[in-house]
């Protein structure tokens, strides 16, 4: 189990990939982002930069959150969850089938000064396509909980 | 049709309700958040914020947009989508079976210089649960078509 101690400013982890189907696209659009040009292709050609079908960004947000949970799983890290993010760029569409990878970097880690069983890293975070293409960048903080006293 | 010019500093904006049901919650957290407080009633219970068995905050964000959307349709407007956010503060947690209200204010709307074919609005968005309490605060920009020349 890694703590708040066990994170260093400088830290970087590469992530993914993960895809999404147009089905899946289709489905989240309808349901959280039913813009025509995340629904209808005529919609999304006309469109002055999408050229074809693009997924709503905040289904390209939560892709990213699903990489930095498997980056959680793999390390055997698990965060208190998040205060806030402080910046999102959509740099580029994403499109139905791209293949995403995420790179985190730490910026910053620090315990609570309130609450010193638990502190925060400021991360961020760089979402790219297959073809290496930034897509969207993101910058936030998630807390952790510090070593227990007496644990190892 | 709305476009840029229609829109004014200061205009607000009372979108809503929308809800999530306990199974709508599990489904995305299973997608795209899998952390055991969004999964698992025990988790949850253990975290030292949530209590019980909170929506992840993506899709806190993506019902925001639902809402977005839920604007668009009503007054006629499309936007052309979001170069980004400059903050997300996730200041509660959201329950399945939550009744959320977002509340948006146009803080500055402006004609872009190199394509005037367009421009932006800066808004600050309040998500606000059945209780009148505050769960997320957001600011971003949302691109707008200008009034074509010769249009009405």
């Amino acid at each position: 189990m890694m703590y708040l101690e066990d994170m260093r400013q400088g830290d970087r982890a590469m992530l993914g990939p993960v895809q999404v189907t147009r089905e899946e696209a289709l489905d989240f659009a309808r349901k959280y982002d039913p813009q025509p040009f995340h629904l209808d292709d005529a919609a999304a050609a006309a469109h002055p930069f999408f050229g074809r079908l693009s997924i709503s960004g905040w289904q390209t947000c939560a892709l990213a959150m699903r990489m930095m949970v498997q980056e959680m799983q793999q390390k055997g890290m698990q965060s208190l969850g998040s205060p806030g993010i402080d910046s999102i760029r959509w740099r580029k569409p994403v499109y139905p089938g791209d293949s995403l990878t995420l790179e985190v970097e730490t910026l910053e880690v620090k315990r609570s000064a309130s609450r010193p069983e638990m502190g925060s890293a400021r991360r961020r975070y760089v979402c790219r396509n297959q073809d290496g293409v930034d897509v969207m960048t993101m910058e936030g903080v998630v807390l952790y909980a510090t070593r227990p006293a007496g644990g190892s």
